[in-house]
């Protein structure tokens, strides 16, 4: 690795924390089981619990609406699967939107073939959705809407409170639960103030380690548990709890800054600097930004030879979500913005951080010009 | 905590190698995201590939049958509600025993209430299974067996080949999966000398951290998965990757050691000890035991108050399993093995590990001796 590098690929995975790191050394000195009867036993659950209620503070809730997860994709199954099959007998309609994550939109996928009813809001060009859309789908037998809150290949804020508004007009039984794992430790993430039953966080997005996430839940009732075994956790999510993991993420958590000034002005200033190159798309609203996030297309190239030559001048970004790159396939989120072909294959996802600094932001701007033209030289 | 300690409770958990935590802190350097397209995500990728052949090499299989997890339970979970699914249209029968984890006995039970139908095999006084009523419980509606291999309060072996062969002779399209959680790291765990489609192992039990466990599945086809989202582990198994645990999981796993002499020999001394103290029973099988556990029951004290004063002591053990020992039942496998209640109450665990020395063994025993004679004269 070099240590020169820029890396402003935060929205895929941070670098743990020293405190992260830390953490994860006490959690190997203190490695009792919580659920054992002993004094390292109490030891280790005293540092489960403590880190419960760093997480819960951070949410402005109280521990006991905290379940530690094995990350972001299981708390998201869990609020969905959790609810869905809860409350199968209220009703089977559900909605979502089309720019979710993954393990948001697989799950519905899922329930849709167990005969549940999936409604996907669209998203229109600034990444924002139609919330006219959401007024017609709700009704009486809609249980459960999961609408994220920042957009991971975007940056998009969606209006929360809005959502909640319509919710609580149209839908009465349902609840909804929000994946945060984007906005977490970059905006101020409160349930509350967000209307939201059920929020998703995620540890290794903000410089913890990858393997921990949490679900806020307001009341377990809600909730079927999809995993079955010992007592942990109110048998909600049984097993041995991650212990370092869970350390680590309280570590990263008490560190992770809500406001927002400095990378939305990093954003701003990569966006200015960017829309000098010519045919030069910024995708997503900018006014509805997180600042965690700028996604540019840069039209007539693809974005994996971009990867790859910025990667080579010490650059790190990506194209799409790191959860699908893999097989590479068009963006499922620029599809649902309505983006051309071309806008999609020359997309990248450039993504900020509180570490990232002004220099960083403007050496990567220049090597990007710069390998800009030289990819386009060649294709 | 204090250095001076016995700890002889690594059936509960194991205190992370210097190996497990040098791989932690490398998968704090190396922190990209496996699935990221750069090379940051293809080192992880490389460490977590080379992680995975750690774990397969250890038990004789090829990599692409190993399944990452969140732990036992998430790998026990995998596997029965995976096969229960997936082959729901072939049978809906399926065998389990009395004396599983509760990550197995619990799900099974979840399964009871979705119109499956679940026999649960009796041990008898040594611990060992009825494979009469195995025998008599398979037919070709039978889509899955889950035996442990060693148990987690007594560490009984059950004769899995002779399992499978009544499998095969019976349940042509079963498959059969054990918990090997209590044995791996400690006996020969292969799963086709075994005769097994699936098995469940754990890091925390090996010297690894916790949240990190595997899942060997000879053919994924068996499976539905239980989690839905990205494109991580075939899809069967979504989610970031908790890179750090998997690399320390696989340090631990290169360290450990398949040959129980050690710790027959270490149990074998404590038991021959122990039973100089009046109204001692050992309760499971001596001749088919891993040698990791040792069993005891002191008649006439309960065993909390035991455990509290060995700790006071320095001697850590435990009652039952860590994980249903903080709402203290009677050990469900004790009674599941016919022992009246004065035994069941004044039964302790003790487990070795080959870290274990003669030296603590001995002053245990000693403290065992005295603490017990102590606890009966307050009772």
């Amino acid at each position: 690795m070099n240590e020169n590098m820029i890396y402003l690929d935060n929205a895929s995975t941070t670098r743990p924390s020293e405190a992260a790191v830390q953490a994860m050394l006490k959690a190997a000195q203190c490695f009792g089981n919580p659920s054992s009867l002993h004094g390292l036993g109490l030891e280790a659950e005293k540092l489960v619990e403590e880190s419960r209620k760093a997480i819960a503070d951070k949410l402005g809730v109280e521990s006991k609406n905290i379940l530690f997860t094995s990350g972001g994709t299981e708390a998201n199954n869990t609020a969905i699967f959790g609810v869905a099959n809860a409350r199968h007998k209220i009703g089977k309609k559900l909605v979502t939107s089309t720019i979710e994550h993954p393990s948001v939109l697989e799950a519905f996928r899922h329930l849709e073939s167990e005969g549940f009813t999936v409604e996907y809001i669209d998203a229109d060009r600034d990444g924002l959705l139609d919330l006219d859309m959401l007024y017609d789908f709700l009704d009486e037998e809609t249980t459960l809407v999961s609408i994220m809150h920042v957009n991971n290949e975007t940056g998009v804020i969606q209006p929360m409170e809005k959502i909640r508004e319509i919710i609580t007009e149209k839908a009465p039984y349902a609840h909804f639960h929000t994946d945060c794992v984007q906005s977490f430790g970059k905006i101020e993430v409160n349930p509350k103030r967000l209307g939201a039953d059920m929020v998703t966080v995620s540890s290794h997005k903000i410089h913890g380690f990858k393997g921990t996430g949490a679900l806020y839940v307001s009341d377990a009732r809600m909730l079927r548990p999809i995993l079955f075994g010992g007592e942990q956790q109110g048998e909600l999510r049984p097993g041995t709890e991650n212990v370092a993991g869970i350390l680590a993420f309280a570590a990263a958590a008490r560190e992770a800054i809500s406001d927002n000034s400095k990378i939305i002005s990093l954003r701003s200033k990569m966006r200015e600097r960017l829309l000098r190159i010519p045919d030069t798309i910024i995708n997503g609203s900018d006014a509805h930004n997180s600042g965690s996030v700028l996604n540019v297309s840069f039209l007539g190239i693809k974005a994996e030879i971009l990867l790859h030559a910025l990667e080579a001048k010490g650059v790190y970004v990506s194209t799409g979500s790191a959860c699908s790159s893999h097989r590479p396939q068009p963006s499922h989120v620029l599809t649902a913005m309505g983006l051309d072909k071309k806008a999609i294959e020359g997309a990248i996802r450039i993504s900020f951080d509180y570490t990232t600094t002004e220099e960083e932001v403007m050496r990567a701007a220049e090597i990007i010009e710069e390998e800009v033209a030289s990819v386009r030289r060649y294709m």
